[in-house]
């Protein structure tokens, strides 16, 4: 059995924002050199995720609308806000989740058609990261 | 280190439904061979979910209800609608999720007593998949 | 390729409550001498969670009022509950989520800062447990 670790280093220029990272994500697949296992990626930070869906902008605004609809942004509405603003992205980042676990195939993401991979930022505008983490042979 | 791979097809006769595929996938886990590990199933599409929770239809009825309720259906209240009319299900699946994974001991889905795999369909009637990528010995 | 497996037994003392269960873990991992793999983390019961998140007693407060609100508890207002009063419960564990996978690197859990593991319960004051499964060398 073999492993592989890499990091991604994101500091996005708005609070709120998707960031897709397939490519990223296969490249580590190929320094790795395993072409059959699993690929662990997730967040390594609260007030993110890591999510697999369509790479659509109107979708993508969608997804925006309703997390701020079911997890409204509020610096009063929390217990979390003392000191802090950011509890909403701590929800937010709930709803879209940690991490995805993907199978590798050949020595490549073994994807639907339309999947690719997001970092989602909650709480931006400075350096936050995300763990690529591969076992296999 | 051992790995094993099967798709599992699905036409579901409903927009939204839900499949049981226990019984499926440890039957995949049985022809791997594999003892130990680990196993993925994921939706291979951005619609779909699979997911673990009871079999009982009053509980199932109640997650639709549910889903209707926080990521309603709309033709004209969602950007992605513009020639799709599927937002809601792009929703839908990320609150009930896109993947499982399931610890294999003993050649069996090492489960709780209550847990069911369930494939998760919010834009069906036509042909779709779930991934089962086994890793192990 | 090792793998190792070991029970978390909870009962906790309120219907709805959260545990941190991160050092529980790590003596798992240590426990299995593995130093580089993956190690899931899930709930064996229905309506319980798994999940990472921050270590402050605000937001957990946030996170049990955000939930109430999305996934109400009601003994009228579910299909699922004749003869139960726990359909909220199954609600809440699927936003929260039914288990985490973890990198394991150099023999530790392959944390950011401010990661911790929780147990999630939503329909306490009975024994039930987690799973953890580690795969690797």
């Amino acid at each position: 059995m073999k492993s592989f670790r890499k990091e991604l280093w994101f500091t996005t220029s708005k609070r709120y924002e998707f960031v897709r990272i397939t490519d990223a994500v296969q490249a580590i697949i190929d320094e790795s050199g395993i072409s059959e296992g699993l690929c662990l990626v997730n967040a390594m930070h609260i007030t993110a995720s890591v999510f697999i869906n369509d790479n659509e902008s109107g979708l993508h605004q969608d997804y925006m609308e309703w997390l701020e609809k079911i997890a409204p942004f509020s610096t009063r509405g929390y217990h979390h806000n003392v000191g802090e603003d950011n509890a909403d992205a701590h929800l937010k980042r709930q709803v879209m989740g940690r991490e995805v676990v993907v199978a590798i195939t050949g020595g490549r993401l073994d994807f639907g058609p339309w999947e690719q991979i997001f970092y989602g930022e909650f709480d931006g505008r400075r350096r936050k990261r995300v763990l690529v983490k591969i076992i296999g042979e």
